[in-house]
């Protein structure tokens, strides 16, 4: 297997984390290069006691930077990436960070797939079967019925590729009806029942997703991106006052929260989006993963283990294929 | 104070739990009507040994019936809940289940407030400042700029009934900064801005919904819709979890989760929606609460006294100021 590019100078905090990461990924086998300002890795892998091959790119995109401006700087890492893996040189771009940058260095570097209107972002959530593949995740806020379609095939193949047996395809509404929702899923509902290759259950709703009732959920990006963003930040909270809860009560109280402990741990871990490590962008021609800014090294070493179980298992084969069969 | 008149039929679990909840309110001193059949909710009363005034309708919407049923129906429950409204015999509507024929019935029998194009549903959510109000809840899927501009307004006037000093209004979308977002978000950001009393925060995103970055949230009914049942089916998915862990842990975890029980138990009430009670339709020349068809007689006592206060706190006319100021 090629090694797996990672943009090193991408997220808050590279590249302390992402070298963390790599050098995590690199003990399990996994073989990594990083890419970014030679000098600065150096110095990093030295202070970290590790050694792994560099690709020398001069900038990088930060956090304050356009999407638009991977058109600018030329030599960013991110570009390297996609540029490593056009030529084969890498068999995945991973990068913690700017998704608008990173999406816009895919397109522009790797291409879509040929028949793929728009790239899709795909989120996995925990739920109560095991995780529920949410897409898009934000890469298009306003959607066309075409694309919902193309994202449920490219969907399928992502979850098939991760070992899914014959996957099931819910579209995100308001009620489980077939006349319940809005324009878009009210246009887009008759076009999934008749495309080939998925399993369409029908609607789903908000309440659906920890359910998991279905394996995918079919939405827009907007409506995507506030699933997302709602169900990390209500975790969040809830645990916050499972914590306030325990710690504040009586003796007795106090006394059971140092037993359970290591349970609401085990639990908590669970629902860490770290533990899911990264998003894959489906449509290009090459696996990218992006990850959170904020990722600490365990999260950039799973988004790595990620990369490679997908590459391993022919992704982007596999999304070629749903799509040629769309399209005649 | 005039009786609030409860739609004693509606619901799945009518007339037990719409009986004890207005028993229960009517013992704190809350004068109800009970609206339906008579022989049905005299019985009902008599099994539950309390004693209630009642107004007769003769039929009434089942949760198979379309909202537009509502019009072939004319002598329903629901439709004689806002006729009591309308002729002032009645202070409020509060109805548990069929949110359509709730909807649809306020709108023929109440009509709009001059100046509002769509009434809203406001959503009540726990936050860790307490709570967030969300509009629209899912009464309009579609939604245009202008229509977001007039939840806010209501919404506004909703949270100062409730006690909230210059409550904040913060724009659901995908991105703190103004450009980021679909068209409608774009399109209303604008307005929000320009909009008199209102105190416009910005954008805000889905993990500000539970920290509570604003009192108010702003979004089309589609979107709010999903944030309401992925909120409660989340929670309902992470406390089935703590559950869990709790009791199939080691003897030690289940001796733990023996002490903890009664905090969490505690934390479990804060999210539960039954304490909410109900959703205000807003916009509507008239009082009206919907609450979850699926409501215990508690929940159904939470929307009687959730009623009351906003009744006391003169909603309707909040609204109609709100409005009017808007529309010069």
């Amino acid at each position: 297997m090629k090694p797996i590019a990672l943009d090193a100078m991408g997220g808050d905090h590279a590249p302390r984390v992402t070298v963390e990461g790599a050098l995590l990924a690199h003990k399990q086998g996994i073989p990594v290069v990083l890419v970014g300002q030679t000098s600065v890795l150096k110095q990093e892998l030295k202070n970290q006691g590790g050694d792994l091959p560099i690709a020398e790119a001069p900038e990088y995109i930060t956090m304050q930077d356009q999407a638009t401006d991977v058109r600018k700087k030329r030599r960013a890492s991110i570009n390297i990436c996609m540029e490593l893996v056009k030529q084969t040189e890498a068999s995945a771009t991973v990068a913690m960070g700017h998704t608008g940058a990173t999406l816009a260095s895919a397109l522009f570097g790797l291409g879509r797939i040929q028949g793929v209107d728009r790239p899709t972002l795909l989120i996995e959530l925990p739920s109560e079967k095991g995780r529920t593949y949410l897409t898009d995740g934000g890469a298009n806020v306003d959607c066309k019925p075409e694309w919902l379609v193309q994202f449920a095939v490219m969907a399928t193949a992502y979850a098939q590729a991760q070992g899914v047996q014959n996957p099931s395809v819910g579209l995100l509404s308001i009620g489980e009806e077939e006349e319940k929702g809005n324009e878009l899923t009210l246009q887009t509902f008759p076009l999934l029942k008749a495309t080939p290759g998925i399993r369409f259950y029908g609607n789903v709703e908000g309440s659906d997703i920890f359910k998991g009732s279905t394996d995918i959920v079919v939405t827009d990006g907007f409506t995507g991106n506030v699933v997302l963003k709602l169900s990390e930040g209500e975790a969040r909270t809830i645990f916050k006052w499972v914590r306030e809860a325990l710690s504040s009560g009586s003796v007795i109280t106090r006394l059971g929260a140092l037993l359970v402990r290591p349970a609401l741990q085990g639990l908590r871990a669970k629902m860490d989006p770290a533990e899911y490590g990264a998003m894959p962008l489906l449509g290009v021609e090459g696996s990218v993963f992006i990850g959170h800014g904020s990722a600490d090294g365990r999260a950039v070493h799973s988004a790595i283990r990620k990369a490679k179980s997908v590459v391993e298992a022919s992704l982007v084969e596999r999304v070629r294929a749903g799509i040629a069969r769309l399209t005649g």
